[in-house]
């Protein structure tokens, strides 16, 4: 995990950039720690929960990356009432409308992926920013959600590419019709991962890369071996028939999440965490999973997750050779 | 939820046989004790957090329905040192062997879908009881997995007498080779639900019941006006060209659960409970939903979950119009 986390501050240093830590990965304080340039930050969270979590724990810089409900705007007035600079993001005049006092991104369309206003959007660009204002508009906001489909560094690079261009480009349309000083945001942790040049862009915020897990190494971002975050269970149960194997971990400890659909509901490795060969959990219910090999009862094995961010959620918290430690904010309100 | 938990009881009342509800999906003790027969049970449970947060509250009668761990039984024992009159399951003479001082259920198979001895491997299912010994052997217990693929009213009821079937043969088996007062217990929301005679059964186990869900729904099991358990969600932005609605949940509070693939990631209705028509969550990312209509910004809606017993999980509590209500153990260790 120091590695992982090392591996992407040093990359953004030699990039000029500013790294904004995804939380919602880990929600752990001591990880955010790692993570975040300061203990006041700056960081990204997903959901007010997180953010009210961190700000407690001393997290003052954040940006609240999901696109804003008018009706969080209390919540996030009381957080700035208490000194924290926390900013939410938004892509409608509806919504500018009511952040007038309330720092904001604009939310931009990089890649079609979800949310946003594209570039070549240029009139309702201006027109949520001028609904905004130049007191509450702080810059621009994208995420390349479609990265994750982008196999190979050349894909990737190209994703990264196609993130900042757009970014950019929407920050100087904004620029040229008299804002200044404005942010700009991008990232994913692929796109972290791959860009080759970030000119013009001021900060980038990626989450998973803190763990990794099957899908990242299967994009090409990192090894199995540099994945940081495991499942351990345990055997109980065998099919002899089948030539499987029960283990007492379904889809509550590895969530339901089949990353790119080759690795089942995880890979599975040795309690050292050495990868057994071709070895996957193949079904899951509640509580128990069918792993594809006939294993001893009472065997321990580790998962390694298809989607960190899914099976970490699943969880009150981490055990590390240190010890146990908590998530700040489990479950979803 | 009431009218739901007095349905099951009374038809188990009418079939003559125990209600065990299964505490896996609901995970509350107010819930729970509306659920079991009395304040000390008896109850189901899917871990051994879920066996000491019931326990700790009262709960005294209790099946741990997922094939023992050797090195589980440590805290087994200390439940039971406690006065708990915990059960285990399994299904193997090694499992047995280390299981002589705790009361055990011998796992059977009765319709391919995960662990078990099946009823005609006579000779595997007397060495288990044999390495357990007469003073351990409690009984049989089974699980009709597959009922959760059988669609309509006639084969629900296969499936049922199907499962009935398979457990009460297996008990004769124990029975005439002199293994007396047995347990016979199977279990299923599906196959409680249609069951037609249980002779031969002493308990019937059953979770999802509580709250119902779109696959219960889908399977004939329920209405979709039975479903007491939804997610509140809001409008957070919109597509118009797509004609989406971006949602500030994802499958962080939806779960990745697909259900039997028709329902999207849940179905919407209005913040009263109405359905929406042909409405659904077409797409989730970690804290993002889209919806497949265009719906105002701020409106807040209900989504109808696929598997209560995975959305549920994705919460430390739940909201009810009397207040709040935590769930006994978050997440899954």
């Amino acid at each position: 995990m120091l590695r992982n986390i090392d591996r992407l501050s040093e990359r953004m240093r030699g990039l000029g950039v500013t790294l904004r830590p995804h939380l919602k990965t880990c929600k752990n304080i001591e990880i955010a720690r790692l993570m975040m340039a300061s203990d006041a930050g700056p960081a990204t969270v997903s959901t007010l929960s997180e953010a009210e979590a961190f700000a407690a724990a001393g997290v003052r810089d954040i940006t609240y990356a999901v696109g804003i409900a008018p009706a969080k705007l209390d919540r996030i007035r009381g957080l700035r009432r208490q000194g924290i600079d926390i900013t939410v993001i938004l892509d409608s005049v509806e919504q500018a409308r009511v952040c007038r006092d309330v720092p904001a991104l604009i939310e931009i369309d990089s890649d079609g992926h979800r949310a946003g206003v594209r570039p070549a959007e240029r009139e309702r660009l201006l027109e949520i920013a001028a609904a905004l204002g130049p007191e509450s508009l702080r810059g621009v906001l994208t995420h390349a959600g479609g990265s994750y489909h982008a196999h190979g560094a050349e894909a990737l690079a190209a994703a990264a590419e196609g993130e900042r261009k757009a970014a950019v480009e929407a920050a100087g349309i904004l620029r040229s019709a008299g804002y200044a000083t404005l942010v700009v945001s991008v990232g994913s942790t692929p796109t972290a991962h791959f860009a080759r040049d970030l000119s013009g862009v001021t900060e980038v915020r990626a989450g998973v890369y803190v763990f990794f897990d099957v899908m990242m190494a299967e994009l090409g971002v990192c090894s199995y071996e540099d994945i940081a975050i495991s499942v351990l269970a345990t055997v109980i149960g065998q099919h002899h028939e089948r030539g499987v194997s029960f283990i007492d971990a379904g889809w509550m400890a590895l969530s339901r999440d089949l990353g790119f659909g080759n690795s089942g509901n995880g890979l599975v490795c040795d309690a050292e965490g050495k990868r057994l060969d071709d070895c996957r959990v193949i079904e899951c219910s509640q509580e128990h999973g069918v792993v594809n090999r006939l294993l001893p009862l009472g065997t321990q094995i580790r998962i390694l997750p298809n989607h960190a961010c899914a099976t970490a959620a699943q969880f009150a918290g981490y055990q590390t050779p240190e010890g146990s430690m908590p998530r700040v904010a489990t479950g979803a309100w």
